[in-house]
């Protein structure tokens, strides 16, 4: 089964935003394992913190990763990206997929996973076949976004995935 | 063989746009079919003109598109974009795989394929796996950037395009 | 009084997004010339056609530009990138202020003024103190985010036309 | 004299990020006062922190931002956007001038200044009249991309201070 390490960039636990996150998965045929970035605590603030090496090490063992953010400022979290920040360029998520996925309050920022959070992902590496996913954090889980963006793009997920899980 | 589309968005036929995108297209392993943006002429300046309307079919028919574009005011050219405006939003290129491509004067403008230009074939539908390509117009052929590109995001094309190719 | 020059980057004439953008104008105390990209014909297709070296010319003679476009494909037109396309990077538009301005069917695209326009217009050397402002084709007429915005960014506005005209 | 709050967003204090936006600052005619991000510690996980809320404050209290961060994938650091999240949407920085500010390893990032950086800052309500500033970690000091950035784009921040100035 594919596994997935859902980055959970809300500095709240137990957010919608870890929900939606791993429904997305989910609704991909992996099994989450679930990073709160929120408890990985003060070590976040420098390199080289044991507890945070060891989530980038377990982000790193997972065929594919969702990296899950509410919109902050019409982008992803600062906490999100201190997080990313401690994986190394070009080689950090190199070969592994990942989904930029973001929850927002409005339909505003919609582009913003796109257009903000994708790059990131794919400077450290990540094949990104699919387009970036918003969702409303009132609506999620019902207004059939989830299973429109499965339709469109789940197949290139998986496609690149079966390239991903033969190396 | 793989068949990619090369859609060159240059003012000027014959460009070292068209020139780097074919070497590219030669690099990815497929054999290039290349569309002058320019020459399709006024047509492009609106809607349903008989020669674009052939010209988007011949780039629906590739396995690979490659959306190549010179530099101007730090993003892709007009004419690219009245080209990529003439395909149907999310289905226009729905489940091609694409490559963002510019070539530009200096590297101040290098992030502009993928964070400019990728969002737009995406919106067609397209499926970007690889990082978007920039390279220099004065050094492209030794530069080495295209081999150092295959190596890094080659595998991830090729996943995408064994996926495409099945359908 | 202010002058505004109204860039239209619709294919077609008499356009809602012209109507709009001339609501922009009246809203923060300008004159309005309007030039309609679409009506400069096949000359955008090339460089120095005399038609749209005049229209270039007469842009650059208003305090304020307003460069209006209809969401395609996330973005702004090419027919709109084709005509900026014809400014001098960092001198066509510069001291000049500008307003990055786009009308969209539905609100998924409102970053694209900010985060894909705005860009091109600081690349001409214009200076873009407000925010990107977009709103949707349906509803704009009566919804109150003309003078939502105008409220907002009205003064930074006038405060930079205020040097702009002191030169 | 005009006062410029200099937010620094690199975790190693005494950075040449500070150094560099220092230097900015006193090229527009500022003096300024410098919020060193990393020495607020882990209230920045959190909201609410009394240390984290009076930089706020006396980030409100300047005439002028920089916003200066080191290029971390591609984009600004997540200690910055961390530091960014504590302000209000819209009402944040409004009415305050402010410069997006990045110090690279290489060229090729030069974009994100403008593009990630900037919408940022203008989310929180922040008059940005200026491109926003890349240099180079390794060149700053002395290849004169401080004098061209003054010479190109000082004169729109000044009409800008002069407005915040007045209120």
């Amino acid at each position: 089964m594919v596994t997935a390490a859902v980055i959970v960039g809300n500095p709240k636990p137990q957010s919608r935003t870890r929900d939606a996150a791993e429904r997305l998965a989910a609704a991909l045929g992996a099994r989450a394992e679930t990073i709160e970035v929120s408890e990985l605590g003060h070590g976040l603030l420098g390199f080289g913190d044991p507890l945070v090496r060891e989530a980038v090490a377990r982000v790193q063992e997972a065929d594919l990763v969702i990296a899950a953010s509410p919109t902050f400022k019409g982008t992803y979290s600062g906490l999100l990206k201190l997080f990313l920040d401690q994986f190394a360029t070009a080689d950090g998520l190199a070969g592994q997929v990942a989904v930029p996925f973001m929850l927002g309050a409005g339909p505003a920022h919609a582009l913003a996973p796109e257009l903000s959070l994708k790059p990131v992902l794919v400077e450290l590496g990540a094949v990104c076949p699919a387009q970036g996913l918003y969702q409303l954090d009132s609506r999620y889980p019902e207004d059939g976004t989830l299973d429109k963006y499965v339709a469109a793009w789940g197949a290139a997920i998986q496609a690149s995935l079966g390239e991903g899980r033969s190396r």
